[in-house]
């Protein structure tokens, strides 16, 4: 990897998940210690420590971290078999490569791009694709790469094709920046990476179309926007944030659209960054946000 | 009206609302000016200037309000008519009426009743009824009468013929402060005042029983309470006040519940003082606060 | 002036404050009736309704406003000089001039930019002004022309003298978009237009420099951020705008400033935005928000 | 101890403090398991890695926890020596002794009553005391034993050593609930337990008396409250809790008061909490909030 983040160079991240024991925590943490790792931060959560399920982010701090990189990956194996655990090591300095895929609104991508700029986004961003082109110049201006993927009518296959064509092999996660395409089930098999979406509602309130419209049919008091991994059911993937903002009668579809954008390109981003520093594991439709 | 609150003395609400119309403001402020009327808080919403609906609110100290104010609801008429504006006067320092109906949970009616001690909500409260005993003598404590309607199995007509006759002609509207029985569509009809319900989550995500419950299978990562009035469908009333809590993975049904019902004291309690207030005017599905 | 807002063509915004009295409301409305205005919106606080002070804001829409503006200001010259109030009328449609102060940091600069871009503040902005060079290119891909004017040491004299210069006319409204030099009284003499400041606390907390590094110091569960118009006191103006931000002890001062960005940026951005409505009236040290 | 937390039965909350160092964490998970421990919940937090400070929360299970205690505590002492910390053992199960000081508010007293009432505070309440006697009744009707310590004059010696006598051996912390009286120095010498207050404004703006009436002078667009430790510094203790609510010009400072009431008892509330689960951590000035 080309792109490092100095300031996390020799920092590993493990992600540890899987039936709640007593013994584990400190079977991770011996192991953390005999490998010369130090340990920055510490998070877990168990869904009940009898029987439940458990979670575990582990920031450590080693010298030489890529040298041993092997060696502990498979102590970990080692260790954690007999415990039925799940995990992930990465290191840190690495970033993840990530896909922005956006439409005509601008909002929710310009925030990324942005915020990448000014360096919180722990990501790179090999490309912007989008079925319209008005965002184009503004994307190159972050010096990002732009491409184009005309999607008219019906029929999304081949449109998807391209994008996939796009993807394959260059990126670790995909986000969804306001991309007003319905993304078919067949896209989600083949692009064999995490996607996120924002939805421009406080779900579960207003699944599917034209939120903001019903919003204000509905005559809320608040208005919200949710980022969720994308699964096949449109709307129903696991919820890694969600954020509101009070309206009022005054305000028309158009004022809480333009009010929302606001919550939608803050909530996105925020998601996008816990993704990106490994702060998000998924358990069935939940998060578990570290 | 023997109780009377002294600060409000003298002191009109006026609500007007109707087709929007060149001249309605003017005909409305130059009426309460020949009327020797000081205008002390004006708010107004015009869903569209150009055949849109008007809404106004206006109050105005005027010296010896009680004994002009048949003189100045003629006026009203008269002047209004060719409008086609509806309007309802009212002498701020006469308190309505409010009677509680609440079940075992204590937290919406304590929060009602110490408002009130502390001089936040201007009503009287004639009376509390629930179909438990739990909280009588809290109430009692207030100096509040507390009536026990018992109502079990599925036929609860008995039950909500008593509440009537307890409610007929002594108040001047209903809060329910999670009262666990469904209102029947007869009882509306037959109870001739606005009904204010609080719903344990953000409307109109989770509709219907155990809000809580649906919302820590769903994930969500903000839960909500929402105030409406009661209409024939159940949970799609005229929305008045909404407000979230965040919440996050570690947090069972139990925890939100515990966390919501902080949340629904504050709503309902807002919700209950600004219909006290005449800020409330409803339209259609759809509130105007001022 | 060559650039209006079309959708805010025959709009006339109406400001009046004075001491507070029975039938100013009546006058006024009567006044807008009888020029043929429809009232769109109408706002007003009394301070007192016995011996307060009175301020109100009424939007109205007349057909060809522009040819009638002159009869409407001598009527309310007429009408309003017997009740010793001070008023002001602007044409909605006419866009504020608003020039931007900027140093090396760009948050709340492209935030403004991008908002102004959007269509969702309604200024022209005639040029960005900084002591840096590093956002140039950025404010140029705005289309919004940038004078870099060099400040070094103590003595501000020419380059505040220079700064007059290029807004001598030019401009309505000056903001200080995180601009880093002090403003000398005698700048504030010769500006003539009002100064919008935000200023990364919540004031009157941690008045004067380096904010978050005091915040952090003290250990603050909330950091703020105010937008205030600037007087010869420092950080003491009238506010405008002030939102917070929560955060924990794990955060370093860095950590602060990193999160204070989006709520500077946030609330900045509201205070322009309503200044620029002209929904903020100044009355000593207080301002009044419609 | 004779009232027991039953759920909390064989729960231990461990807390460590001291000089950041490898290893420590594997050290103290280590023994926890070795004493057929199962963690619960774990945080940490160091404030830098390399020579900064640790900071631990652990809280496990382990059946007979009573019997064992001294075993543990003993390991713990040999085991924690050589890296200079710091620790606490405490049997979740026993609730920690309160005593509440109040004046004539009413508001931070009844609502701490009342969730204790609910089980949401494990804590047991000893005895309030006030300097008034108009909450005597309120406080019984919880059950709670109510003293009277009068207190008039610049001289507080004798109302202190009253206080303090009925305190004497009977309380674990102190919590001031809009208790109107300033601590002498002598008097938190002698209590020899935490002291938290609630102050009414957002620290470190308003220090001091009647900061509601500062903040309507000052024209500040948000209030706030603050809980915090009680050192011998007026309004300058750790701080543990924050939070704000909105108001705007047509508040009187009587508004901001009212108000502002509900931000107090929230946030009295949730330190009250915290420190009553051990999750607030003193160092320096500065609280760590678990």
């Amino acid at each position: 990897m080309s792109v490092r983040n100095e300031a996390l160079v020799d920092h590993a991240c493990l992600i540890v998940h899987g039936p709640d024991q007593q013994g584990v925590v400190a079977a991770i943490t011996d192991l953390v210690s005999r490998h010369q790792g130090n340990i920055v931060s510490l998070d877990q959560y168990s869904s009940n420590p009898e029987g439940g399920d458990f979670f575990q982010r582990v920031v450590f701090h080693r010298d030489d971290l890529t040298a041993v990189m092997p060696e502990i990956e498979s102590d970990l194996e080692k260790t954690l078999a007999p415990y039925g655990m799940q995990w992930q090591l990465s290191d840190q300095s690495a970033p993840k490569r990530m896909a922005i895929l956006a439409s005509t609104s601008d909002h929710c991508l310009l925030e990324l791009l942005w915020r990448h700029r000014r360096g919180e986004l722990p990501v790179t961003i090999p490309m912007v694709i989008s079925n319209h082109t008005n965002v184009a110049e503004d994307v190159r201006t972050f010096g990002v790469p732009f491409f184009h993927v005309h999607s008219q009518g019906p029929d999304k296959t081949a449109a998807e094709a391209k994008i996939l064509e796009l993807l394959a092999g260059n990126v670790d996660f995909v986000v969804l920046a306001r991309y007003m395409q319905i993304i078919s089930e067949d896209f989600l098999d083949k692009v064999g990476v995490p996607v996120i979406n924002i939805h421009h509602s406080f779900l579960p309130a207003f699944i599917g179309a034209a939120p903001y419209r019903k919003a204000a049919e509905r005559g809320v008091k608040l208005i919200g926007a949710t980022s969720h991994y994308v699964t096949k059911d449109l709307d129903e993937g696991p919820i890694i944030k969600q954020d509101v903002a009070r309206v009022d009668h005054s305000m028309t579809a158009a004022d809480l659209q333009a009010r929302g954008a606001y919550v939608e390109r803050a909530v996105l981003s925020r998601a996008v960054q816990w993704h990106a520093e490994d702060r998000v594991i998924r358990h069935g439709n939940h998060t578990i946000v570290f």
